[in-house]
């Protein structure tokens, strides 16, 4: 007979507006779940070990304006994680497998159908990181950078957010390819972190910075060719009069905006004309076919030693709410992960 | 000996802020010209037949806001003409030929660099047609649907300014790509013209809908696949909302903008990424590559007689300034051009 243990969940409390809190996550610790799979289900019981916190998830928050499914009030948040399978009734996966994809914020998840978990193979790494770099976050960088905005060597790249699960990718990824990158961020810290640690030629804290048209024109007297775009806003804003002739914007958030009622207002669109700049919103989601392709890249640039990778982990399942609510704040330094189990 | 002629010009007057006015351009009947190219030259000399009024004009009244060059102040304006030509010292021009490119606003234009001047070679439309259709707004109208937009069978798209020089050309490409097409203009007299001429499946006065996001999904209750962007502003905030997954937005002008000091303020940007939708703003200059596939391209629609034009024609160099501004507010109906020339 199957063993039920107890299975602490965070729920989803309601939909919101504005900013997310804390209490909008209700840790509950009454749930019990049974260590195996149904009978005859094609089904796959896993133990999660880290969850992947994301700015995405704030617009699953809100009922109608999201691209993914809202979470629904009263289930648990869900989103990537990577986790052990415990018992499988499903032919890809076995127990003792470690996989990464959708699984619930609770120590234990039932996934009734897996087809969005993939088995890892490559173990070299930190098991973390496929909540990112080896994940949805590094596949973002690469889908929006190397496939989306056409990088040529000796252009010049501008990434905002830059210190972020994404941002510190793309501009590794830019230097790899022999191009100027700067970054920006919003604290000395993670100005430090993208000039000595991820090799960015410049970088600056917008924060202080009281006109940022112009600090974009002094990091980039010729114009930006590629602006990956993490930020929205001001920031979107202050960047088009810098474009460069032919520029490329590969919209890949706008973490500025998530929480406003009221977005706010971006006047110098006609930059898209004067300069003939495409600007392109993606989603990885869209992009998974790619996966393998990206994961032979990852894995030789690894083993070349060619990649570093922040991540800024807290522990317990507790710790998560608070960690996803960080990140509109700035509050990770890298990509944010909670780690819920030690095993 | 070269005879001498009186010359009747329309000079720039100063660069402007704000909407432009007539007075900004001045009328100037003293002027002389000879009707020979200097000995030993490569220019030609011009008459002009018909002058082209278009949006992009306004950037160059602004020194330093534009992409082509400015005006400037005390010389001829200079934009699209239409001409024959009387005398030439180059050698793909000969007296007598037609030709389309750039001129000045005047009776007659010596033009010493000609490589803008295309001879005209198809006769069996208006010459005036190559101020527009056959000229630099057809050919904006191809590159920007046709090649940007990549249109496919059944989709639906949504133009704006729709019975300008290029929204009418729009139109009529996509019905030819057997796509569903809706189009706004500002008056009953242009819905008429797009319903009942140009063929689109349906057309709208934007002055009167009061909430133009609620009017765009009453017309395309399933998104639009491609917004061809002449307008800007308001109409874009109300069109990103509307925008089906992958959809496009070639972007052609933003008209609304022009005249404006502080440009309005788009707020709906985050949609580029829940839709994934790629904007991309372009100029034909970059594209006149194509101007021979073009033109094979409109000769076979010509014939088989697939397009109409429409065309606003005023009389008189001194008709120029006033048409030029009443772009602006929609004065013209169809394509603004002045004949400046009889013969």
């Amino acid at each position: 007979m199957a063993i039920e243990v107890s299975n602490k969940q965070i729920l989803f409390r309601d939909y919101i507006s504005g900013s997310p809190k804390e209490t909008d996550m209700i840790l509950t610790t009454t749930g019990t779940i049974k260590l195996e799979v149904p009978e005859g289900s094609n089904s796959v019981l896993l133990k999660n070990l880290y969850l992947s916190c994301d700015p995405y998830m704030r617009g699953r928050m809100t009922q109608s304006d999201s691209y993914v499914a809202a979470f629904t009030p009263g289930k648990p948040i869900t989103g990537y994680a990577v986790s052990e399978v415990l018992d499988s009734g499903n032919p890809n996966f076995k127990k003792g497998d470690y996989v990464w994809g959708f699984a619930g914020w609770e120590q234990y998840s039932l996934i009734e159908n897996p087809q969005s978990l993939t088995k890892i193979n490559y173990t070299d790494v930190p098991l973390s990181y496929y909540t990112g770099i080896l994940g949805m976050t590094g596949m973002t960088a690469y889908v929006g950078f190397n496939k989306l905005a056409s990088p040529k060597k000796g252009e010049s790249v501008y990434v905002s957010a830059a210190s972020g699960a994404v941002g510190q990718v793309v501009g590794q990824f830019a230097k790899m390819m022999g191009c100027y990158v700067v970054g920006s961020a919003g604290s000395q810290d993670k100005v430090d972190l993208l000039k000595n640690k991820f090799g960015f030629d410049d970088a600056f804290n917008y924060k202080e910075e009281p006109d940022l048209t112009a600090t974009l024109k002094r990091y980039f007297p010729k114009g930006i060719d590629i602006y990956f775009e993490n930020v929205g806003g001001k920031m979107l804003d202050a960047v088009l009069p810098n474009m460069s002739v032919h520029g490329r914007i590969p919209v890949c958030g706008m973490i500025s905006q998530y929480n406003l009622e009221h977005k706010d207002g971006v006047h110098n669109l006609v930059h898209l004309i004067m300069k003939r700049v495409r600007m392109e919103g993606f989603n990885v989601s869209d992009h998974y076919h790619l996966y393998p392709e990206f994961m032979e890249v990852m894995k030789q640039y690894f083993m070349d030693e060619k990649l570093v990778y922040v991540e800024d982990v807290v522990e317990g399942l507790e710790s998560a709410p608070a960690a996803l609510i960080g990140l509109f704040t700035g509050q990770n330094i890298g990509k944010q992960v909670v780690r819920i189990s030690h095993d």
